[in-house]
Formats: C-alpha cells, structure tokens, sequence
C-alpha cells in the first residue's frame, strides 16, 4: 500500500446508480482513472462521455485498480461482486475495497474478514445527503477502517463528500454509525406520523400543528422534510416506505447482533411494516401515516 | 362579555412560578390591573412591588376579574383553585378563565364544562418557550376556544407570546396540541438515548456520533439541546426524567381517551419510567439513556 492514493491511481467504480454515477464522476474530474461497471450499458456509457473507462463487468473494473469502490445496493450484491463475479481477485495485490452500500453492521464485518484475508484493505464507508450530495460531493461519509488505510483513501473520500467523519478502526463501526443514522430518521418520521394521526383525530388542522412544531423544540429535520408532505399531497416520491421497512430492519438486526433493546426502533417499524402490507409500500415515506389511520380509525 | 379586553380591564391571576410571575409582570407592564395569588407570600409582594395589586387567595385575585388566568401545576390544581377555593364565583359574571397549565385534554373538557355552565367562558391555552420565553413575552401559545371568545382574551394572550396559535374551539384542542408536542418532544429524546447506547456499546466516539447526526436528515431540536447534556457531563438540570414521566403519561392518557394506539409514545415512556425507578427521576431527561444501559449493557 502507497501513501494517499493519487491522480495516478486507477480507482475501480461498481454501481453507477443515482448516486455512484455522479460519485464516478467527481473522481474523474479530480483526475483519476476511473473504470466503471453497472449492469445499466447507459449508465456505463455516460461514465466513458464523462472521460471514465468502460468497464465490461466488475472484474474488468477492477482490473490493476488501487482502490475498488462499491455503490450497490446492499451487501449480498457487495458479496456477488467482490467474490462470485471475480472483482477481488482482479484488483491489485495490495488494493483497497470501500464499501458505501447501505449494509448491516455484521455483513459488513464479515465480508471485511474476507477481504483482508487475501492480504487486500476493507474501508467501511456508508453515505447519507443522497443524489444531491452525491452530485455536489458534499455527501456525510461515516467510515471505519486502520488509520493507514482510512488515510490512504481520504483523497477518494474527500472528492465523494466535505463531511468525511473517522468513526473508527473496525469494520462495521461506520456501517453502525449509519445504522444509527437510520434509527433516528425512521423514528423520527414515525413519531410525527403517530403525533400527527392523534391530532388529526381529535380535529386538529394539520398544517396549524405543523406550522407549531417546526418551530418548537419538538421540532426536527424530517418534521419540516416531511411534515408538508405528511399534511398535504406527498408529490413525487423522495423515498419509499419500503426502504424504512428495510433500513429499519437492518438497524433492529443490529440490535440483535449487539444485544441490545431497541424498543422505539421496533415499533416504528411494525407501523412502517403495516403500511407496506396495506399496499403502499412504494409510497412516499410520509405516508407511514396510514397504518396508525387504519390501526385507530381517523 | 365586551370586545376585547383592554387596558381597564381587571386580570386575575393564580400561579405566581418561574413562568407565572414574569407573565403577570408583562401584563402589568401592558396597563393591565393585575391582581396576583401564590402560596408564596415572596412572589406575590415581587408582582405588588413591579405595579400589580397583591391578593390574599385566589378567590381574592377574581374579585371584578374580567379575565382569570391560571398558571398553575397541573389540572387538580386548577380545580381545586376554581372550584374548592372559590376564586370562580368571585369573578365577573361573564368572565374568562384561561387555563394555560400542560393538563391532559379530558380534563380540561371536564373543566371546561363546569364553567361554561356558571355562564362563564374558557380557554384553552397551554404554553412552551420555558422560563426565557415567559419573560421575553415570546411563548408559543397553542390556544382553543369560541372565535368570539379567542378575540376577546387575545390582547392578553398576546402580551405573553408572539406566536399565538389559535388551533380550534373546543376546550381541551389546546391542550391535544401540547399533548402532541410533548409526544415528540419525549420520542426524541428517548430516540436518542436508544441510538447513542447502541453506537456506544458498539465502541462509537459519541462525540463524534453527536456531531454526524446533529448535521443530518437525522437531526432534531433535541439532539441540538440535549445530545451535548447525554453525551457530556449533564450540568444543571434543565428539565427533569420525571417532567417526561408525567408529560408522556398525559400523551398516553389522551390516547387512551381517543381511543389511538400510540405504540412508539408507549415505548419511549417505558423508558423515562424505568429511569426513574432507577431512583434517576430528578437528573436532567438526558439521562433516560441510563435505562438502555443498565437494561441492555453498556
């Protein structure tokens, strides 16, 4: 392994979604050699216009690649990559992994295991600030790893994001930083739906009760996120009940890995859960509203 | 009942606290007469001493009052002050009692009843802004009540906060949106103590935690004013593990009345209790994050 990795490092992309292809991006106007691979030929396309390297597939992304960082969904698709897809073994020797997939805290760990086993570095490193702040790289990264490596990739990390956070030295701790993350913005919606539907039955007017606690020490970012789209037409969906369904479900599974109790937790997700069995799963978040509505009439 | 009150009009008012008393001094300040009642002889000569008339009981602070305020504890004080101690039947015929006490809604409905049927009116206007906006005349006011009846108290209202909400008619509407207010003012404080335990057991800097979700879509008003409280030394208490106790029991209480599951509100009082039994029911409710470490480890 090299100092801070350079412009002249090749830097292997895999998943060039909303997120990872504006990521790639940024590297490649940073000046790095960036081969990109998505299951998208589109997407893959648009990386090469950008000045990127088209890849054929995640192992010929990674081909003589320093560094292979991994934008997919989740961690099974992490481990296709990395091993069934043969993208580990075409990296260098001593090349380094960044996992920025939202995974559970111990798939994370395990996987990392797998990786330094063949002698390569694992850098646990979770996003949050969406498209926007993957676009503008001012994206939050939580990221875990030895100081050595986390300092060897600082020059990627800090192309991707302006809040890149050191949690710590283990594999897992930036996957649970963000799992954290998760825990609170999942209750938080929860808890305004659960307000909000109380309220709404004792013949409140939403938008006067949203007006009040935006601007009450019961207020919160996804208050006034979500709260106009709670209390009138969602619009378009930012995002979906479902993907609270499974976040939340990867932050309970870390409460069972740790053995810890995490009532809140639990129960904002039974009524994210509900709502996605009434249907409306590919809904606005906003709309977890519905289960406490069915739950105790309107 | 005239149009609105004005500055000949007589004001009683009971509860001379560390609310109460700069509430009364602002009206006296306004032109109001003010005639105030506390069992502390000191706070009554303070509110005599700063131009307001000093009464011997609460039936002495309604005599000729056009207006009744009660800023007392809770809703057995304010009966006990209208009913047991006389202070309804001293004052005017076509009086006002406003009750700005945190009482749970049924009971300000029951209160409510008994002096609409003396011929009186009510009002139903608890408060939030603490001690700082109690003197800066800036409370959040969230107020129910006839229009007509809204109109005539809203110069004293106003003499109290700048952000006077008027969010329905029926008595104990006021009193559902403080309810509502406290539900996620409590949610968030006990969502925080739930994830910051998970990060710690986890072996995560919680300072560094504190500034990661104080910055994100994670972030509320209480993780800015209480996370520094959890995750440092506490310092004097600002507000008290059984304030929440006793707040979130009146959430429950109106859920109960509404017949609405309140699921995550449930959990998170289970929390403020189990900290109090901890004999912790005094320290600052940063501290419900003793509940998760003694129930889960540290």
């Amino acid at each position: 392994m090299a100092l801070a990795v350079s412009g002249n490092s090749v830097i292997g992309f895999v998943g060039l979604g909303s997120m990872g292809l504006p990521m790639a991006k940024n590297l490649v106007t940073k000046g790095f050699t960036v081969r990109g691979a998505d299951l998208r030929a589109e997407a893959v396309k648009e990386l090469a216009d950008a000045g990127g390297v088209a890849a054929t597939s995640p192992a010929d992304a990674a081909q003589q690649a320093d560094v292979l960082v991994l934008m997919v969904v989740n961690a099974e698709q992490a481990e296709t990559v990395l091993f069934s897809m043969g993208a580990l073994d075409a990296m260098m020797k001593d090349g380094t992994v960044i996992l920025m997939a939202t995974c559970a805290p111990g798939a994370v760990e395990s996987l990392a295991k797998r990786v330094e086993a063949t002698g390569r570095q694992f850098v646990d490193a979770p996003v949050s600030g969406g498209v926007v702040g993957a676009k503008g790289g001012t994206l939050t990264i939580m990221c875990s790893a030895p100081n050595a490596v986390f300092n060897h990739v600082k020059p990627v990390l800090d192309t991707f994001g302006d809040k890149v956070f050191h949690v710590g030295e283990k594999p897992g701790q930036g996957a649970m930083v963000k799992t954290v993350n998760q825990l609170l913005c999942g209750v938080h919606i929860a808890a305004m739906a659960e307000a909000f539907s109380l309220a709404e039955k004792a013949g409140i007017d939403l938008k006067t009760l949203l007006q009040i606690v935006s601007n009450s020490a019961a207020s919160s970012w996804m208050i006034k996120d979500r709260g106009p789209r709670m209390v009138e037409e969602p619009g378009p969906v930012t995002s979906a009940v479902d993907i609270f369904v499974k976040d939340l479900g990867i932050v309970l599974q870390a409460g069972t890995s740790m053995k810890a109790a995490l009532p809140i937790a639990a129960a904002a997700h039974q009524m994210f859960l509900a709502t996605s069995g009434q249907g409306k799963g590919t809904l606005d978040d906003s709309q977890v509203i519905a289960a406490y509505r069915k739950v105790s009439g309107k």
